[in-house]
């Protein structure tokens, strides 16, 4: 076994991830829904593989950049889930992709979808309306589903479906309150698509924080990310307890200046993610009353209340608050299962495209 | 010329970058100090060089792994500008490093600065004391410098002076008044050093907002970062104005929704920083009076009070908050100048450690 880096490094506790991984699946099993997890969170090869082993149908990515990559590695079902703008070099990629895997694209809009059919009608690739269910970024209003999808029919694209983020999830107390309006948004969307006469096959929606509470019963796909690894906002949020928290940023004390403790862990690896309801840029595994209240680009600084600071040159785990900026900041994660230690690279890191 | 990469990327204007590194190294030689850039902002051999052809002395780094590859490509005097926590692992890098490069560490504490000692005295590796000047992160007070310069002295480090990072100057209305804390703090360091008998050299401190107000009668040495390419931090602290912004995330309008201007650019490659202070996640650079309201891994949405909104495909210059953080996500930066457009490496990405 091959020492560990230096610090800072991103590692995962192999035996928490697999639990994770399997309770989701688990979960999505007894619903009776499809899992097509969001890789976006880990990047990973090794991750995305344990996933599609345990049951998910496919999986979902951020960018044409992150489906190319997966695909070339053997995911053979991706779905694109953010609306795009498809000029002639996207088609052409889009295209590419469609000879080797299962290709769905996201629409919502009467120009997107009539723009993304006329360069791709008649292909394999399927369309799937995204709805907003009030995280307001972005999304059709579901009575506009129907109209976006004959938009996208029309212009020679297979519609597969209705899909909406929950994103309003991330808010203390909002995880029941946004899955029921993810279940509203997608049943309204659903029965605005069918009322064309374009039959709906998939419903998806799905984010950690609200992943108890989704409506099975609507809902026939379940789209989340951060569930593998947990973070900081999950923790804070209730969604996921601090021991099911697989991904932890390694630090060293190398410092204690007027009774601050000082690492050596900053934004450019943790991520400067704030929430509006984070307790801070950060949180100590081992230290739960701790918080980071400082952080600059190298070096974070905590108080540690009730207990005498960590010696100079000793090691902490950190816990970003949003795993999924942390680990696109790295090209590898160290995988811990016991006793060893070894390398996985974040394949698709920086795939932004 | 090859055509443009897809966005989101980031850009840079080489003629406003050559015109900012002009101007800073004509204010140093104004000021008579030596101008030591941190490179941490650019991570680019290409920016180093011209700073260094510009006449900077040399480079400031955050970690070690900076500093090996800028010395490896011809930086030959590095200053690593954080008090590290030097085990055996990092002081056989050190003293690597010191046999191609003149290198200098920083020092803020007894323990730090006689367990440097230990493992790299007698090297030609150097000293400085690092003091807190009001940002409260690492940093001995000020009037501790003299005993935290014995201490390496004694332990055999050659002490080259003192510095201070003023990042309290990140705030609105307190470029002044942080560049009198950093002087005061300096001055005061700087006697205590110099009452043990030990000569100081350098006196060194620094930051973008707070250039302009630098006491160069106490300081000999300034190491502004961010000056390069300016941000929304820059711009809304009225330190770099809108016109001397030298690096914009190019970035597509994907939606339209609900009136939102909806664009490919997200927190992966403009990077989640939001100060205090910060208006919104980002800014437009031909819409002064927009703001990115919401900031997702991929998407951003703002709104555009008294403006029709960007066609659907249309391209627009998205400034990030915080440049150095949106540079450290991409492997390359693009380098418009004359109609034509190449890629820089983003040499040092990533390098944490």
């Amino acid at each position: 076994m091959p020492g560990p880096p230096p610090t800072p490094y991103l590692r995962v506790d192999l035996a928490r991830l697999r639990r994770n991984v399997r309770r989701t699946a688990e979960r999505a099993a007894s619903g009776r829904v499809a899992l097509r997890p969001h890789v976006k969170t880990h990047k990973s090869l090794q991750i995305a593989r344990l996933q599609l082993s345990s049951g998910a149908v496919g999986i979902t990515v951020a960018t044409i950049g992150e489906a190319e990559l997966f695909a070339r590695h053997g995911c053979a079902d991706v779905f694109i889930a953010h609306p795009l703008w498809v000029d002639e070099r996207a088609a052409g990629r889009l295209r590419d992709l469609a000879e080797t895997a299962t290709v769905a694209i996201a629409v919502d809009s009467l120009v997107g979808a009539a723009n993304a059919g006329h360069l791709l009608g008649g292909s394999a690739i399927e369309a799937v309306v995204e709805v907003d269910s009030g995280q307001h970024r972005s999304g059709a209003d579901p009575g506009d589903a129907g109209a976006v999808a004959l938009a996208a029919h029309r212009s020679g694209l297979s519609v597969r479906g209705v899909f909406t983020f929950p994103g309003h999830s991330y808010s203390p107390g909002a995880q029941v309150s946004s899955a029921q309006d993810e279940s509203l948004a997608l049943a309204r969307a659903r029965d605005a698509v069918a009322a064309t006469g374009i039959e709906v096959r998939v419903v998806s929606g799905g984010s950690t924080p609200s992943l108890a509470a989704s409506d099975t019963d609507v809902l026939t796909e379940l789209r989340p990310g951060v569930y593998v690894f947990g973070d900081a906002q999950q923790w804070e949020l209730g969604a996921m307890p601090r021991d099911d928290i697989a991904l932890t940023c390694r630090a060293t004390v190398v410092g204690h200046a007027d009774g601050r403790l000082v690492i050596d862990c900053g934004s450019k690896v943790l991520g400067a993610d704030r929430a509006p309801f984070s307790t801070g840029f950060g949180r100590l595994l081992d230290h739960p009353d701790a918080r980071l209240t400082l952080l600059s680009e190298h070096r974070a600084v905590a108080f540690l209340p009730d207990a005498d600071l960590p010696a100079l040159g000793s090691e902490l785990d950190v816990v970003p608050n949003h795993v999924c900026s942390a680990v696109n900041l790295v090209d590898e994660v160290w995988v811990q299962e016991a006793g060893s230690l070894r390398a996985w690279p974040v394949s698709a890191r920086g795939l932004n495209s």
